[in-house]
């Protein structure tokens, strides 16, 4: 027995010794290939924006400019150990965009220059009050504003744009007047942390301003843009997909219809961009006062029709029972009005991205509601003879009923469109114009839809603002 | 004339007067009302959540302690000014949840050792380089390591979970490797600043734990079954409000079932606080590794389900023109899928919310389903004759069609509530059991539905998992 079982570890032992060596002659391989993905990940990640790599170098480059402040001599006599500050304000202050690195700070900026302040008087008062009051009255002074304002960071106007500056108002009071009682320059300290709190926080401001900037203000702007684009594209595959498609043979079609999923949950960022871009100084095509609000309008908008959308969706991946005869029936129309609204989606996009009057969406908005109305008779007229299964009826008659939902939908989205377009000024395009004598048309708009030039005849110049004021119902 | 319009000078200047006067006479009104309208906010953001006074007198609690380091003599002389950083950790580390604060603060602590040893280790080298090579040698190493962290950020994953860290730890470095240029006690500067972020840090950690402690893993099932229980009162209510109601009469009813439309964009605050749950030590009913994730998928499942009630709440507000008799012949059928389903996820909300095994939910997703085949053949059974408007019956058979859907996505969102149930292993509630022999009843499971009591005959203790491998599919 006891040699056998001495075996049975022998043989144990030496499985588990293969096994590691197994496990070690590997290790390299594995490893590599680890790496290799790794490194595969890093260059699609700088693929995917290249804004990343340049944010990357930027905070690089700031970081090292703000660091001189400690190598050069005549500078680091003036400001010292002081010199941290800026270094730590350009970490922590350095955003991706302009608008939050501008956000950050200016919160910075003011929340020292307030708490820096308040802090002084505090400590002024403190000292008052004796040895052994002053260190008791502190640690109230410290208690009572961190409390109040924590508690006020969470009013959600607060939060969505000072939460930063009343994290650094509590801490430079804190820091302010409780080193005050140990520090008699109190005052000198005060003043060399907000000045190299500015410096290190304009390199920040400016750095991100002269080199490659990102403006939150671009980027809502085409984030509204592609979201519309994403809708419209579903929309135009939607009617092909759904009556006609067979199995298997259009996967990557499907597949890139279902882009319009991120528009379900697009609503944080475009938030938080709005309350960027609002930070942000005039730049290219956008205004200081530029209606950022009005694009969250248009978000919220495309992100209702999104759910309509997201409904229709359902039946696109369920088998349809239908019987052939009810669905050619109602394919024409129904494809119809599908491919129109999602081609009304894709023009109002191209306006927003060209910033240029969506004039050209209109045509393509008529055309589906003048489908809708087909439908609706054809609907009317009892197309479907008495032997018609109606169960078999539902779902077609669901996604023409969803269809007429985002027709509806849609239009709203082109009257607030409309509204940006004259709130942030979007200009008119004018190829050519002809004077209405040459021309045999009647005095009114003629739009001519080539892919995305409109060539309008004008008659009088507030044409724009009449076809804008139409759908503004003015 | 000159008369004349000295005269309307005087006039105009007195015109002004008066109407700085009252301005200035309602100026203590005005500052009254709002400062009552301030008060009211204040107290209406306190009672919403009680937990946020608590939370800020937490930090003022912290904070306060935290500055002893500066009013005690002793302690002061070990640390000096290094004591700043306890205080600067105790403000940014102290977040609302007991999991954000361990998340910062492990972040912060450990960022902190990696960095500050790197530092030392990059300042040694570039102090191999001599007096003029060293500088540039240290500013390199600043850019480079900034550039690759800023960069590392963009990685969604480490966004989610290391962020903080990972800006903390281009801080150290830079400042370790840098005040180690002008400084000849680096290890000790780095020991030290280690030293009091550590105490600062664990001071936030046990306070936020200790007292009244916030648990995001707490707040995230809560959110979970809140959502679920919004959307089961939205079906509870839509039968009756769809069918039956007139205009006017209920509109506090519409009112509170239009909750539901907060589940629609609930998918950012339940990742972030699956996020800091993970961070959490087992509390109350919860073990430390619970399964978060799961309720991630329930969460996504639900979110599903709002979509389709959002787009059936389109319904809920257009005017009905079905003619009565067809609304009458599916209304019963309809009312009892969306009531039956409705309390289904009713149910479900209180299992997750009392951690039992959600089997009371069976019955009425039994009905639901039940309902749902009814429906079906009385479609089939063509309800309708030939006279009948098309036009008219497409809303009713939307309503129709959405509400099997949403049947379907209940089922889903019950077998992911089961499979919860199992992973996070809720108990089985068992108010009596009865033997066999004495119960007149076969060998199966007997539910008797009271609001939320269970009443389980058991006849074998693998029943629990039966019931709940039943809805797996295993």
């Amino acid at each position: 027995m006891e040699v056998e079982s001495t075996n049975h570890d022998d043989q144990r032992a030496a499985g588990r010794f293969r096994c590691m060596w197994r496990w070690l002659k590997a290790l390299p391989e594995k490893l590599k290939a680890k790496v290799v993905e790794f490194a595969w990940k890093i260059i699609k990640l700088g693929q995917d924006d290249p804004r990343r790599v340049i944010h990357s170098l930027k905070v690089g480059l700031a970081l090292t400019l703000v660091s001189i402040f400690y190598y050069y001599q005549p500078l680091y006599d003036n400001f010292g150990v002081s010199a941290m500050w800026a270094v730590m304000t350009v970490v922590v202050v350095f955003e991706f965009s302009v608008g939050a690195t501008l956000s950050k700070g200016v919160n910075r900026g003011l929340a020292t220059l307030v708490a820096g302040a308040l802090g002084v008087g505090a400590h002024h008062l403190a000292s008052l009050s004796g040895e052994i009051g002053e260190p008791i009255l502190l640690g109230f002074f410290v208690f009572l504003q961190a409390a109040a304002s924590t508690f006020i960071r969470f009013f959600p106007k607060v939060k969505a744009r000072y939460d930063y500056g009343l994290l650094i108002f509590i801490l430079t009071f804190a820091l302010v007047s409780v080193s005050g009682f140990r520090d008699d320059k109190i005052l000198e300290v005060a003043q060399k942390r907000l000045s190299t709190i500015i410096i290190g926080g304009s390199a920040c401001v400016i750095i991100s301003i002269l080199v490659c900037p990102v403006w939150a203000g671009q980027d809502l702007h085409n984030l509204i843009a592609v979201n519309l684009q994403k809708l419209g594209h579903f929309l135009e595959g939607f009617g092909n997909e759904y009556f006609t498609s067979e199995d298997g043979d259009s996967k990557d079609a499907k597949s890139s219809m279902q882009e319009y999923k991120t528009v379900l949950n697009s609503k944080n960022s475009e938030e938080s961009l709005a309350n960027f871009a609002k930070w942000e100084p005039g730049h290219g095509r956008f205004q200081f006062r530029h209606p950022w609000n009005h694009y969250l309008k248009v978000g919220n908008l495309t992100r209702q029709c999104a759910y309509q959308i997201d409904a229709l969706n359902g039946y696109l991946n369920t088998q349809i029972q239908t019987s052939p005869e009810i669905r050619n029936k109602i394919q024409e129309v129904c494809t119809e009005m599908s491919m129109e609204s999602g081609k009304a989606l894709k023009e109002l996009a191209m306006a927003i991205k060209t910033t240029t009057q969506p004039s050209s969406a209109d045509s393509h908005l008529e055309n589906s509601k003048s489908a809708t109305k087909n439908l609706k008779s054809l609907l009317k007229s009892g197309i479907w003879d008495d032997s018609t299964d109606l169960l078999a009826v539902v779902p077609v008659a669901t996604v023409a009923s969803l269809l007429i939902e985002i027709v509806n939908c849609t239009e709203k989205i082109s009257e607030s469109v409309y509204e940006l377009a004259s709130m942030a000024k979007f200009r008119t395009i004018e190829v050519t114009t002809v004077s209405p004598e040459k021309s045999e048309l009647g005095p009114s708009d003629i739009v001519i839809n080539c892919p995305h030039v409109v060539i309008t005849v004008n008659d009088s110049p507030e044409n724009g603002t009449v076809a804008a004021g139409r759908h503004l119902g003015v």
